[in-house]
């Protein structure tokens, strides 16, 4: 039974797709990593599921996700099958057939229908997929589908991640308990040619693909639209849901239930894109920018992302001096409309700026000590209206660029 | 005599502010630098002159801007005074009137109308001005004022400039030679809290505040305007120039003498503005952005802009590695509009993409190796149409992220 909390009774669980009720996956190594770590993760539901998905908005889609985006009309899931190691973007119509072959080889060894599988891919961009490695990768991974194998899967998607990263919570519906758990790799800042941000979440709730749909465009929304590590979104990011019905629990959309299951999936979105942020490439700081008082919830997001996307705030933050001037001068270029004497701005609780000047060198030096911890808010009040915006973003390290200039020693 | 070039006629000149008839500079410390190094420039016209502007277009501006915006409306220049080592920005009430005492001391000293005088300022946001010791700079500078002094007023304005900026060229027009010259500083990749992009260019051309101000406006879209380090504007930026008539030629607009004129101030601005570039804190490239191929020129701009500030391009550039997917993702989340499967994509004139797929290896390593120059241009075509855009940038080096994270050692 889940235990009650604080959090509207969603309680964390262990593992990710593996804690879900119907879930069966698998991980395996077939050749596409240089390194011979795993690079093929297959994900199953016992029965066919509804299925809801977001795909990456970059006009530049690759091979996978216009087959998964064809798929996702159909509404159901069978099976999902990723790699990593090759992004299959840029790859024209040898790309598109790699990604159909694929799909159709995971139909045939599970005995579904083609539209109900769906595939993703992660890794160097513009090089042409081994196919035959992925067909090799598939046909081992059917064999090792198991109810326990979603730590396999999550690890068999990492690029540049340095830890797998999985999340699970439940929440109590009449006498029965969800469960809503997934796995994700991280994007943003990323290793040479490498993009992406994937994840695949699944709940035992029985919901429309239609409900499901709702639910989780509302969820990305909030927690993964919601990190921004360096402005850059990829070719191949998808967010894949689906539903098995096996906990018995019906979710009607307007419900109270549908109320608790979107706290669920958001919560379970929102540990994963935080584990996202804080796996960023040279990451050593994850902070939540918080605009209150704008004009609009457009200005403030705007803000929000202006502010978060500096590379001389971001630098800041890695210093851990408080420049607040850069905070100003980066609102004041976003597009947001205010009076700048009537900004205040805030590490935590700590006020450093008000009325648009310093609050003095005793706020900022508290300022800065709060900068050392690893995850802090930077929150301004711009003074302008009543709307709000949020992000979480990493500071800038030299290591970013060490990673990412990919010094081909 | 100006000798004739292929150039339009347009011939380059040694020295800036000074090769300007009827311009008098000075350089002075007055304490504003800790390292006690020259922080106040004094840039007088013999005669009044007159004058045109541009100014950032941040919400957030400085003191000084608001003071030098104010008396740009009476089209008269006598003179303008500098600093670095504090911005004057985000310092409220006793900003502004720090920012008029100045020009009011300048205008009492030199005899003439406060309105003829404009300031600048540029170092720390959101510090007081130090306004005795800047007071103490104007009273050292005024018997100083020189025609030769244009270089000591260049360095005075340094903040993390490694070098000093200035240029200057020469046109014919009929028997008489018609001088534009100026000083830069830089901005962009800037030291913690320092920001601001500030130049000042003299001419000795006879021209009218208002054909001034169309000639000006069109030479730094192309230049200053065309630079992005990092996508932050600073609270100060401004460009001022101002025409002193010493040369006794006077230029209408629309006339052969416009253009010729039009085409020598732009020369200057783009001297400076690569100067600044090429400067840019931790920069060891200095590429050109070229898209053409795009539907409008707003949206070639917007793509040229999304790969220039691109954190994973500009690692890329400093990497000498040609991975041309991040290129295409940043194309692809511009905003602009096109089929991915038509884009080009060069380094210099060597292709690497074609209808949206790699060129091959061998192409790459070309690619890879003319990116190990100082200077190169990237080129997408995106095969949308017959508009173009253009930009300048830099790489994104370790030393960037060292120099702007500001160890407080």
């Amino acid at each position: 039974m889940a235990q009650q909390t604080a959090n509207g009774g969603v309680c964390p669980r262990r593992g990710g797709l593996s804690a879900v009720q119907g879930v069966r996956a698998a991980g395996v190594a077939c050749g596409l990593k240089k390194s011979g770590a795993s690079d093929l993760a297959l994900v199953a539901a016992e029965r066919p599921a509804t299925v809801a998905a977001v795909f990456t908005k970059n006009l530049v889609q690759a091979a996978p996700v216009g087959v998964s985006k064809r798929h996702l009309k159909g509404g159901r899931f069978s099976a999902m099958v990723l790699n990593s190691g090759n992004a299959n973007a840029c790859t024209g119509i040898k790309g598109l057939r790699d990604a159909e072959q694929s799909v159709a080889e995971v139909a045939r060894l599970l005995g579904c229908p083609v539209g109900e599988v769906f595939v993703a891919s992660t890794g160097v961009i513009g090089r042409p997929l081994n196919l035959s490695a992925v067909l090799q990768g598939i046909r081992a991974a059917v064999p090792r589908l198991s109810p326990k194998g979603g730590g396999q899967a999550a690890r068999a998607i990492m690029t540049t991640d340095t830890v797998a990263k999985e999340a699970a919570v439940a929440i109590r519906v009449g006498r029965r308990d969800v469960v809503v758990g997934g796995m994700a790799k991280g994007s943003g800042m990323i290793a040479p040619n490498m993009a992406t941000m994937l994840s695949v979440i699944a709940t035992d709730a029985a919901i429309s693909a239609r409900t499901l749909q709702v639910a989780l465009s509302a969820a990305t929304a909030e927690t993964f639209n919601c990190i921004t590590l360096d402005g850059d979104t990829s070719t191949n990011d998808t967010v894949l849901t689906f539903a098995t019905g096996a906990s018995g629990v019906e979710i009607r959309p307007g419900s109270t239930a549908f109320r608790r299951f979107q706290a669920a999936l958001q919560s379970v979105c929102e540990t994963l894109a935080k584990m996202i942020a804080r796996d960023g490439e040279g990451a050593t700081k994850l902070a939540e920018i918080v605009i209150t008082g704008a004009r609009s919830s457009v200005e403030a997001r705007r803000a929000a992302e202006t502010v978060a996307n500096s590379p001389l705030v971001k630098t800041t933050l890695f210093g851990e001096d408080i420049n607040w001037g850069r905070i100003m001068a980066a609102l004041g270029r976003s597009g947001a409309h205010f009076d700048p004497r009537r900004v205040a701005i805030w590490v935590d609780d700590i006020a450093v700026v008000r009325r648009g000047e310093t609050c003095g060198q005793r706020a900022e030096a508290a300022a800065n000590r709060r900068l050392t911890r690893r995850e802090f808010a930077l929150r301004a009040d711009l003074g302008a209206g009543r709307a709000a915006g949020r992000i979480w973003t990493t500071d800038l390290s030299e290591a970013y660029v060490r990673i990412n200039a990919g010094y081909r020693t």
